[in-house]
This record gives C-alpha cells, structure tokens and sequence, in this order.
C-alpha cells in the first residue's frame, strides 16, 4: 500500500528530518516529495509518498505527537483512495462531463457520491456514468431549504469534497465554512477583466486575444478563493461570441478537472491565501 | 515590387470586388489575403499583399476614388517597407533589446530612428545597435518640455510609430492625439488583475498560475486601448517575485516584438475599441 | 442563408475579382473570407463566407463557368450545415465521448450517421447520444469483408466524412481512395519521433518533456497524410506511463476535434502534401 | 548564506532521513526541496536548497561518509553561485544574445569566461557585455587542433560548462568525454521528424502546425543526448520558410535559457538517458 502525507507548519529546522524519520521507523520507503517553506509566510509545506510502511496506525500515532510538537496541518492517506464528492452543476454540462469521464477512466481519483443540479437537463448524463442524481432547484424563498438538502446529503453520504462544476449558484456562509478548503469551483478569467453581467460580450467587444479559466477554492468571505490552477486558450477577432463560450467551457474543463485531481491526490496545500501546488 | 493594401469601410456589398478589380486593372496579382465583416460593429475589414501592379500612382488614384465613394480608411504601402521608429523606454532593457535584435536581423520591418529614455541606462544598448539615443529626462515640472522635444524628434525623424517599450511615463493628451493608432503600449497583466503598486508582489501573494502581458495602442481617454496581442505564462508557488518579474519581462518583450512586428506590416486594423489582427 | 464557398487552382490574375463578382452579381455580402497563394506550390487558395445570395442555382452555375476557366477545385455549401460522419473507434473512448459531446452541443457542424468499432465497449457511450453503433469486427481473415460493411454503410448513410477517433486498424486503399481528403485520423506524436512499438513508454524511457498529438488526412501511400492540426502538453519526469497516456489522450482529443470541427466548416484545404487552414 | 544539495542514488529506505539529519545536524534550514524516486531505473534523485548551515565543511565532510555508503553522486554548492562558462557559437547570434542579456541582468547564474566562436560575426556582441571573445576557426583539418585550444581554454578558465550556442559543429568524443553532462546544445525539433538537410523547408513542405526546440545533454555515442527542456510555437501555412526559421529561433533561445539556468541552479539530474527537474 502506497500512503500520501502531507503537512504545512511553521517554518522551523528539522521537519524533514523528524517526519521522514518516523516514516523510516515504520519500514517506508520515499517514492516522491516535495517540500517548499514561503519566505513571505514562514509556513512549511510538505508532500511524501511512501511505501512499505507496516504499522500504519502506529506511524499515525507517532506523526499526531511531532503534529503536536510543531503545530502541522496534517493529512495521511492511502494513495489513489477515491475522494467522495458532490459535483454541483446547473444546465451546462461540460464540466460535469469531463469529470465524470475522467473518473470512469481512472484518471481523477474521486468517488462521485451525487450530482447535485437546480435543472434537470443534466440527469441523462450523470445516469449514464451510474451516477446518483439528486434534482434541488433554488429560488430565493427555497434558498435556505436547498442547502438544509445539500447539508444532509454531505452527512449522509460522507462527500468530503463539493465541486461547483458551472453551478451558477452562491453557496451561502454556512456551507462554506462547513467546507473550507473543500470546496472547489470553476471561473472565466479574461485580461483585462470585466465586471459586470455578460463578460463573454465584453470580451468580443474589448477584443481580447486570451480567453482563461481559473478554479479556486471557495470562501465565505472573498470574492474569489484561493487559486489552484488557471489556464488560457487563444482566440482572435473573428471568434463569434459564441465560440468564444465554447472555447471557454473548453478551457474550462481542462483547468477544472485538472484542480480536481491534483486536489484528490492530496497535491494542493493552502498557504494563507494562496496554495502551494505539489503537481 | 510587392504592395499591401489595407482598408476599414462600413459594410456594404461590392467591396471585395471593387478593391481586387482595381488591382487586376493595374496587373496586380493577389498573394495573400484576408477579409473580416464584424457583424457588431458593420465594418469591414481588409488586407491584400500583391505583386506585379504596372503604375502604383494610378493604381492609388483608383483606389482614392472608390475610397471616397465607399467612405473608406486606407493605406497603400510597399511591402516590407521599414516603418521609422520611436522606440521609449526607461532603464529596463528587455523590451528594448528584443526589438533591436529583431530589427537588427531584419525580423521586424522598422527603422529605429531613436531611442529616447529619461535615464542614461540603455544608451550602451542603443549604441551597439548604431541607433541614435537621446536621453530626455522627465519630471514633473519639464514634463511639457520633455514632450515638446518628443514633438520635435517626431517632426525632424518622419517617425509614424512610437513603441513605449517600458517607458514608466504617461505621455500626455496631445502626444496620445497627435499619434493615434500610432503608439504601442506594452502592460504586464494578471488574472485576476490588481489595482495599485506592485503588482508582482500582489500576484505572488495571491498565488496566481498564470503571468501574463497584452501589448495595445495607446488612447488618451481609456485605461488601456484596443489590444493588439497577449500572451502568458506559467509560474509556480515557487517562484519568488523576483522570478515573477524575470518572467513577466520574458513574456512583455515575446508580446511586445509581436505586436510591433504585426503592425509594422499592416497586419494589424482598428475596429472601434478592438483590433482585427490578420496574422 | 449563409453560404460558404472554397477554392483551389493555380496561380493567376484576377482570380479574387472574378468570384467576389459572381458573389456580387447575385446579390451576396462577403461576412469573412481569406486567400493565400503559395509561392512554391503556385496554387491559390480561397474560402469565402457570404450572405444574401438569391439564386443560390444560379451562382453555382455561374461558379462552375469560372471553374472551368481556371482549372478550379471548389465547393459550395450551406454554412453550418452538418456534414454526414462516419466517426470510427476501437476500444478507448476519450476521443468519440469528445466529438458526440461537442456535436450535441452544436459546436462541430457534423451529423454523426454511424459509430463504428470492431469490439463493443463504446456501445453504451454512442447510445446514450443516440447515436446509431455498428460493431464490425476485425480479423486479418475478415479484414476485406469487414471493409465491405464499411463501404455498404458509407453508401447506405452518404456519409461524406470518416473520423478515426482511435480505430488502431489500418484501413486499405481502396477505402482510403474512395474517401481522398476525407478520412481525418489522430496519431500521437513526440520529439523526438519513437518508432515501433509502446512509444508511451519509449517516451518516459527518454525523458521527454512534451507530449503531442496530430491529426491528419489519412492516404493511401504515405505514412502520415497532410497535417491538419497538432498540439502538445507539458509533461515531467515524474508523469509515470499511465499519466503519459492520459495527458497524451487530452491533447489527442483536443486536436481531433478542432480538426474536425475545421473540415466541417471547410476551413481546410489541400495544398499538395500539405495544407492550408483557414482557421 | 544558502546552500544546494544534489544527489542521486540507488533507491533504499532512509535516504531523506540521513540526509537531512545531517543538514539538521549543522543548523541547517530546509527552505524548498525536492525528491523523486523513478520506479524503472531503481534510483533516487533529490535536490535541497538549505539555509544556516554552520560549519559548510563539517557538513561536507558528513555528506561524503553518508555518499560513500549509500552509493550517491552528490554535490553541495552555494546557492547563486556563477557558474564558469563557455559559450560556443558560430555565425548566428539569437542564442547568444539571449545567453548574455539573462546574465548580464543577474537572471541565469553563469560567468561566461569565454565566448568561442569559428566565425568572427558575434565578436562586437560579446564585447558589448565584457565577455572575451575568441575566434577559433575550424576546418576538417585543423578540428584537432582547434579543440586543443578549446581544452586549453577548459583549463585555464576553469569552464565547467559549456553551451553550444548554435555552434554548428560536431564536438569529438575526447571533449564530450571530458565534459560530460556538462555540455548543453539546441536543437531543433519537429512534428515528424525530418532526416536530412534543410529541416526547416520540409517542415514547410510537409505543413507542420507547431515548430520546436529541445535542449540537452551532448553525449559522444549518442544522437541525442538527455533532454532537459523542450518548447514549441504555433506556426501556420502561411509562413514563408524565412519566418519559420525566426519563429524556430525565438523557442530555440527560449528553451536553451532555461535549460542552462536550471543546470546552473542545480536543478537538473541525470537520471540515466533522461533526466529529472526539479524547476
């Protein structure tokens, strides 16, 4: 069995040496890490993979007194264990898709517990891949009612990851918190950026040569969380509004599955508003 | 003697034909060729290279006609003609030193008349290159004279393009006017993008994945005017605001040469606050 | 209506003004159109977007004149129209899951008559867009009688398009003759080039740090026809085999279906050995 | 001041642990680290940049005895520090340029000790940045004794690199030999591959989509040796032979300028015929 730890504290000497020792104790074998400490924040970051390691719950043990001891974040698990998560979307199915196709085939380590929607034109989709689709629509007055549905289908299902696949919908505070550093959602970005309803518009009639997406992680308190991934794609002058959308949704996928995998394999590490990418 | 002819006009039936049978009528033979009809804005767009044209006055007179009856912006110019130059800048010298190394190698189809800076920084730079280098410094109180004597430089030299190639000074109205669609701007950019000082330090702070830079023409009445090019690239948590600099400056100077180069072959035609880029 | 008219002949004088004024004549406005004529090939190339045309019968008659004259190649069609595609795989999905997903979103102009695989695991994806699935399988025995299925089903569908979307089998000249400039296939592809067999893993062994893929018309005698469309993705020595495969299959899918998406929109050209897109 | 620690090593449980125990051990402070472990070739590679080490020769000497028991090829240098370096080239001048420009703005850590060339074209370039320039001529006749000066210049500047700048011509085994994994080239790459002179007009003939480079190791029995960085750009029918040649050199002098900045900054193990970055 292959684990994955990884663990952000205060910078300090000898973390590499204490964590990689206990690792070593217990029989393992470094396959892959990385380690990085911000100069600005003075937070250390940390990734290992490992095998071999015999007595797990004994290296757990050992690992929570050093977590003590220099006050780490930390999280030990096994390496490609399915991550369960709620993909949250509205009408447009192309980020929906694309996870669901990448984690048929192996290649994003999730477990897709429910696809949550406000419409139903999503539901073939999810029901093709077998996929548990739960049909919540929101309007102002069943706001709060929607989200007491989403909040029992976290308990009940034990998702630990949401992922907000084009859902069009603000999560309120208390699903935010409830979920910190779990959440994560997909955004169009363009240079310069546009404020404002319809940015695809604008960004015909401001002739950007750069359509982007970024997926961020989603907070109750800022505008936009902090970033995981963000990618571009070109376009030109004679790129309808239309097909800018749809080079969006295609640069949208990309960067969207993309935070995703890096995220269920334990890859991405918050350092205050900002995230340390171990890709 | 090859010819490229570019024109904008409001749409209307006939164009193409017009524009090519006064072409053929002078023995021209069409080498390339592109046209784009903004269905926004109703204008048209459009950019011919050819050869073999007998007498190029006529050819001129004809097109003055129809340019007059079809309300038409156009230039008529010998391809690969070098565009004299102002190139500004400040102390940085990457902008500069591409767009000297690619004139130099006959890349970019411009003749730098000058270089002027308000620091005595890159005059080695200016020299190697045999590039006359005038060192105009700017404050707050000569600001006008500094400009007069750009004015002047602009009047004495024929210069057609100025490229602000990190100058770090806002030229005033009257340059802006006087240059219209003339004066290429190079602007580092974000996603998200920042307000205010520092901006490398906001984008290490807020952990983006992307740098980027969007080279534009310069308007006296708008933030940034009609781009003409963008590019990015990725960084990591990694990469220390100095490196973030170092790549910004390496994506500004790919973006910038580009730009210049498009314009300096007509590629490059103004659609209201947006460009049509017949790269 | 809007249509879309091509063109291929060799150099000559004129050619631009004689068809934007058969255009013209009956009443067309040309929205976007480019031409490039190639110095060493000396062949001139042509692709027009043009609305307001009455007698679409007349023009077409008007064209084919023309043609005659000069030795054209050129074909008119109803912009948007979906062209009748044969889209052909074998076992892995993530290209045809690409191509019926943009499809069915409107964003490649095709109509997908026929999937056709020689094993069944893409059934239930073809289906769930309900698309018509044809298992045809392929043994070195029933090669030729496999090929006459495909022939029949051509004629019976008047498919004008076949997509290899992976098919792994090579198909034989006489279906490669039939369908000249019509077959597109997906090939990976690396720098440096791996020959034989599991370049995937040749490519690890060597350490390569992009991975590529390529679309292309498919001829009967040459190992790689005329180039559509190629990208790459950034891999590192980290990525394992499996992880090679995978990015290797987004870029794949990604390439083919630009390159699909282009033909449609005849937006490519032949041009000898190579081509001219109109992107 | 800050040191970076390189090594590799057959694979084997505890490699991290005594490594950074010892860096510990001398006050040392992890500030970014890096390992891998490649699962094909049993060996494992790591890089740490440490901060406080007390006693540098202490720790040396600590390093050695660890090395010598766990069978590593290590080194331990101080972080920044200038590489001595020759730079060869020939007639063309945009590797060079860009070599010189990067360090010359504190931005690749390198002290080019010497330009050599075989041609005298890029003399005034190299002065321009103080470098010293020599001209050494080869012909099939005088090529050993041209690289007896080469060596000679080895030794007395103390080289410890070499980049061959577009040199253009073959280096004999006895100075790959000499210098190995401590000479880099560029080399142009495309999608196929072409055999054969001229490269760039097969790509032009063949109408390639991307045009790249690839940086790597010169190896004596080799092709080509293990590649450190590769990059393409875009290119389209439309460009003329002459522009995908400058196109080809700005990804070449893109790609060669990082991949000496990372062999400078320790960041590039060789792991067998690939190699391991830890960029």
């Amino acid at each position: 069995m292959e684990l994955v730890l990884t663990l952000t504290c205060p910078d300090q000497p000898g973390i590499v040496h204490a964590v990689t020792g206990a690792i070593a104790n217990h029989g393992g074998n470094i396959l892959e890490s990385q380690q990085y400490g911000d100069a600005t924040s003075k937070r250390f970051h940390m990734r290992v993979e490992a095998e071999g390691v015999g007595e797990v719950d004994q290296l757990r043990s050992q690992l929570g007194e050093l977590a003590a001891k220099m006050d780490m974040r930390w999280s030990l698990t096994e390496a490609g264990r399915a991550v369960p998560t709620i993909i949250m979307a509205s009408k447009e199915g192309h980020c929906l898709s694309d996870l669901l196709y990448h984690t048929h085939e192996g290649q994003i380590p999730i477990d897709v517990v429910a696809v949550v929607a406000n419409h139903e034109d999503l539901r073939p989709l999810a029901e093709f891949y077998h996929t548990p689709f739960h049909h919540i629509p929101v309007t102002k007055e069943t706001k709060h009612q929607a989200e007491d549905q989403l909040m029992a289908l976290l308990e009940e299902t034990g998702a630990e990851l949401i992922v907000l696949a084009r859902y069009m919908q603000i999560l309120s505070d208390r699903v935010c918190e409830a979920m910190a550093g779990r959440i994560i959602n997909i955004h169009h970005s363009f240079l310069p950026s546009f404020k404002g309803a319809r940015p695809y518009q604008q960004a015909h009639a401001r002739g950007v040569k750069l359509i982007g997406a970024t997926a961020h992680y989603v907070t109750p308190d800022l505008d936009e969380g902090p970033i995981i991934e963000q990618d571009v794609i070109r376009v030109t002058h004679a790129d309808s509004v239309p097909e800018l959308v749809s080079q969006g949704q295609d640069v949208e996928r990309r960067v969207l599955s993309r935070a995703v995998r890096w995220h269920a394999q334990n890859r991405v590490l918050l350092n205050g508003h900002s995230t340390v990418v171990f890709s």
